[in-house]
């Protein structure tokens, strides 16, 4: 189940990639760069900063192949996507409570302290779209004006709390990952944004 | 007395941060991370150089808070920063110092060749100014007219003169950084910096 | 022969980012720097990635006095390169093939899959390059236009082709770089390039 779930997150976030990129008029290879560093860039950035080597991507190809078909999807339908809007946004949305929990494991795994283990699963969800937003000469999005980022770190809050009243862990997870769907759902339908800080 | 200097430095670049990310419109997370990343980035680059992983502030949770503090100073006081433009300056000019002084160490530390430790000075107490700038979609202040780097350059190499004709170490260290503070403080009041290149 | 190939291949990208640099009206600090991550980076990407730490620059000096060579090169003779054009062009394509060698050894070393190796020399090959257009504030050039990395990935797939028929390693090593720095003429002569791709 988690599999499946992971997999469609990551395809989902190489599709929004490729779409970026093509907005940009990139050539197909800067396209697929793009499409792979949305997906597996935030994965990629903990890994090295855990000292997770070589970074997962490079162990388990399934993420190169799951990448290749969302660029070739995103090639080839490129003008219908509009019409998978809704379908897309929802496994975008998977893929961000997928994320956020697979980066909270692999900080508890090394032992981490629980704050830099919700930084670690922010970090997985969101900042392969930071790296995207970069190589496309761009100030972040979830810098400006997306809750994205925030989302995950409530995420990884309720995450510990519901471990430390001795949950069983799959519920725990189950749990995190509906309250982050869901609050993504909610920011979406009603509009939620961070106000912009701004010195006057 | 380092550890003061370190908490004193690393306050000030995250203040540094947060300002430079209010100044491009960020919401709070953006100007969170912004502050962050000026702060420890520098040293996160380092120590995935030298494959000293975890990186360092996955370690020590007393970076986190003290970002955090400066975040939370730099979001109260944003309008009345420019008060303190000064102390400021002179934490910034602190923390130029003891960073070059940690990232020379852990060069030692792996017996990296002095011009790599001097490498790895410069890159601590800049490269988190070079992060923000990227995430802030600027070419990196202290590639165009700054001569922050240039300081820490010459502070490594005094240090490691200092290290050659045998100086205890305290005073190696004392001595390295009170000439960096001295330059950045005449670079300053004298408005040193690099002529720029150009072909034409 | 390979080693004064890779001196060649790190001089012309070291020269190449620092003319990029002074395009950029850097100061000497900054075209430094840029020479410097043009030569490096995309090794040093992927020792990171591949978590070979300390990276490679820092292991062997040779690299730093070379990129330091190359830049001195490049602010003397600044207003005469463009008669140097033919060979600095030579010099980047032979560094192309010679980089990309490289990079699928170092991922051959820790037993990578060959997709994965084939990633990485054309890591090694063309993200010194990313790296220097993101510090210069650009959509990195190879996602536009260039078909550079094509390259380095077809020069991939012949490597492991020449060596799944069990053709002596000399000879593979040899045939795969005379391949890639072939057809980095031939598009330059033919003006190949990809189309981009755009979203009508």
């Amino acid at each position: 189940m988690f599999e499946i779930l992971d997999i469609l997150g990551t395809m989902a976030f190489a599709v929004s990639g490729a779409l970026t990129a093509m907005n940009k008029k990139m050539d197909p290879f800067g396209v697929f760069i793009i499409a792979f560093v949305t997906a597996v860039g935030g994965g990629t950035l903990r890994d090295v900063l855990i000292g997770r080597t070589p970074v997962g991507w490079m162990m388990n190809l399934n993420y190169v192949y799951i990448i290749l078909l969302g660029f070739v999807l995103a090639m080839i339908f490129k003008e219908k996507l509009d019409g998978f809007r809704k379908s897309m946004f929802l496994f975008d949305t998977i893929g961000l409570g997928v994320f956020t929990l697979i980066g909270l494991e692999k900080g508890l795994e090394v032992h981490l302290h629980p704050v830099i283990c919700i930084a670690l699963g922010t970090m997985t969800a969101c900042f392969g779209g930071v790296i995207r937003d970069i190589l496309c000469n761009e100030i972040p999005v979830i810098f400006r004006k997306e809750i994205y980022a925030t989302i995950c770190i409530v995420g990884g809050i309720f995450f510990f709390f519901l471990k430390s009243i001795e949950l069983p862990e799959n519920l725990v997870y189950l749990a995190t990952s509906v309250l982050i769907i869901f609050i993504r759902l909610m920011a979406v339908i009603f509009h939620w944004s961070l106000p912009t800080v701004e010195k006057n």
